[in-house]
């Protein structure tokens, strides 16, 4: 089962909206933002914790969990709701960009891609049947398909025979879903008649949901709204459009602004292991000594658990000695805080003024250095010859 | 505010008996098992977490926090339970222990104790009077008093020698504590003439409770008993009888049996981060292949948050992949288990069936190899030429 309708709606596709996606297990309300939980798990958090954030959905990962513990694995233990004890609705990555650039080979060909595992070199070949079946035994309640993911700086020729293929390739995976409701993935890297060509071209399949990927992913932002238009500008209004592996608050609000309405990203959680937490004004790090006599919340605007119960001092104490109380205390904080963003937005477009929600947001949230995620990305980069994208590999 | 009485006793000081501890933040019915929470928090869980295992009140450490935040600042925070948002009693280590073993220098004179910090170095000259101070600060419902503590090894002369050292320095602490209860800690090793003189010396001072010091580092177990035993003989029957640093759910069984009241231990929480769970037949190490595919719970007759909601598949998986979750859980089970092990002991000793209790449980309870204790131990020895006691040094 799934539904998305429109609940406000601009004259434009480029438009922000707000809209509900139903599921069997609930409705999600739209725009949205999907806690990672690559491996069953959100880092750190009992699935209680993610839904005292309010988080409707959250993100799993076919690839990770197709090598461990295994997708018949996680079948026999009644599917990836009741292996993790969360009811709610759960939206799965296929691993089209994990076999690309985490697993190691990465051979592609019409059939599919042949790789080793990331963790102990063993070699698979992944298909769009493979990747669905694989879905099907978590028993998800909306699936991504296989797509043929290439690096951002690749050649448009190449680019286009990729997107190409991914259009084969999604038919193949339709075929093999069943019911099983599967987005179609629009590629095409920052050149945009590559992008609108193949936008139309996902539209033409009539999928449920449409996906924006191969952003993200390390180029300049100045190249990412303008393709995030350019996708959405070609989309129709009355389904669902995921931005993948966004994002920060900032890239949020620009992204709905231009009729984006889902989300997914590890940054809260990675962040918050590392003491990094969103406020109004742009991130506190809670080690910092400044905070070391705080008695305040971090953010007076949060309800979330930590904030409604623990001080600043309290925080910085548990980080400053390593404990695994203030990793938790952080990611619920951050996963609440982007939540809640989404609950604002949601507001403001439902009362026609998000143009003055946004300016006033992004007026005053300072964003940080992109220190950690560049980080990341080196090491990424370093691993596999790749530029990474931060979705669903916490 | 605190009141001891008791709900059922045997004839002799030495019999397993049940009680309640009264406190201004509540109740505490006795056997019991406190969790610890050295740097106030218990590691990974949130309080609600803690009080779900049904534990009454939980320990912090006073030589921590005094180094780590620093006892003013908890007091500046509204005290430890506001600090760390735990609205049940709590029980302060004085750290004693660790300024004799944990830190460095540990220069002892009649006046207190010089010792270096094991975090910066930084010198502090800890009193008896300041030990009151940190545990007042703290706003703990029940302290310890600074007391001379030894290696396992001392010679009877100097074990004797730090005993009277002791004596007088509970008499500072309890001038110093103003309304706060302070147990009196019953020294002398494995000398069992030392440990009843100490014990009867301590009886003179009339404390509301009594703690048994200097066991659990490391001495054999046939050493263990018959002291616990040598001075329980000695002690009012009508005090709560309090055995620092113990322990295993063998060693609790074997404690009641003599007529202790109290315990804390880091155990659980330690093995539980290690995948190491109780079961009513021993441990069973999660990280074991054989537990890949296992449906059920991790102990059948648990009815811990993990037990009741997760199988051993999931909590395998979690362990396997280095998931914070995994070792939440297996905490929570560990600690449940010896709480819910109390709860047992009192069921029994109240139906006058304890032996029998005693005798089935450690018929049935392999106690592990003490491989992590041990490898524990070693390190402590090497650190600080001492042997090392679990209970307040998680």
């Amino acid at each position: 089962m799934f539904a998305f309708r429109l609940t406000s709606s601009g004259r434009s596709p480029v438009a922000p909206r707000t809209g509900v996606i139903t599921t069997a297990r609930g409705e999600i309300r739209t725009p949205a933002f999907m806690p990672v939980g690559t491996l069953a798990t959100v880092k750190s958090l009992l699935p209680e914790e993610v839904a005292s954030t309010r988080a409707e959905v959250l993100l799993v990962n076919a690839y990770h969990l197709y090598l461990r513990p295994g997708h018949h694995i996680v079948a026999s233990m009644g599917g990836v709701h009741r292996f993790m004890d969360w009811p709610g609705p759960v939206l799965s990555d296929s691993g089209g960009f994990q076999v690309f650039s985490l697993a190691r080979l990465g051979k592609v060909d019409e059939d599919g891609v042949r790789f080793r595992s990331h963790i102990d070199g063993s070699e698979h070949f992944y298909t769009p049947e493979l990747a669905m079946e694989v879905q099907a035994a978590l028993g998800v309640d909306i699936a991504m398909p296989l797509d043929h993911v290439l690096a951002g700086q690749a050649e448009i020729r190449e680019a286009r025979d990729a997107a190409e293929r991914t259009l084969r390739w999604y038919e193949r995976c339709r075929q093999a879903a069943g019911p099983l409701p599967v987005f179609a993935i629009v590629q095409g890297g920052i050149h945009h008649g590559l992008r609108r060509w193949h936008a139309r071209a996902c539209v033409e399949l009539d999928p449920p949901g449409y996906s924006i990927g191969g952003l993200s992913v390390g180029e300049a932002k100045a190249d990412t709204w303008p393709t995030v238009e350019a996708v959405t500008a070609e989309l129709p209004v009355d389904r669902p459009r995921y931005l993948m592996g966004v994002g920060s608050p900032e890239d949020l609000v620009e992204a709905v602004a231009r009729g984006v309405d889902m989300f997914d990203c590890v940054l809260p959680s990675r962040l918050g292991r590392n003491g990094s937490m969103f406020t109004g004004d742009g991130r506190a790090n809670v080690r910092n000594a400044r905070y070391r006599q705080d008695p305040g919340p971090v953010d007076p605007e949060c309800d979330c658990l930590a904030c409604s119960r623990f001080s600043m001092a309290y925080i910085h104490h548990l980080f400053r000695n390593e404990e695994l109380l203030g990793y938790r205390l952080a990611t619920i904080h951050n996963i609440r805080y982007l939540v809640r963003l989404t609950e604002r937005m949601r507001a403001a477009i439902e009362a026609g003024q998000f143009s003055a929600f946004a300016a006033e947001y992004l007026g005053r949230y300072r964003p940080s250095s992109e220190a950690v995620r560049s980080e990341q990305k080196a090491k990424w980069l370093a691993q596999s010859g790749f530029e990474a994208q931060a979705g669903g590999q916490d």
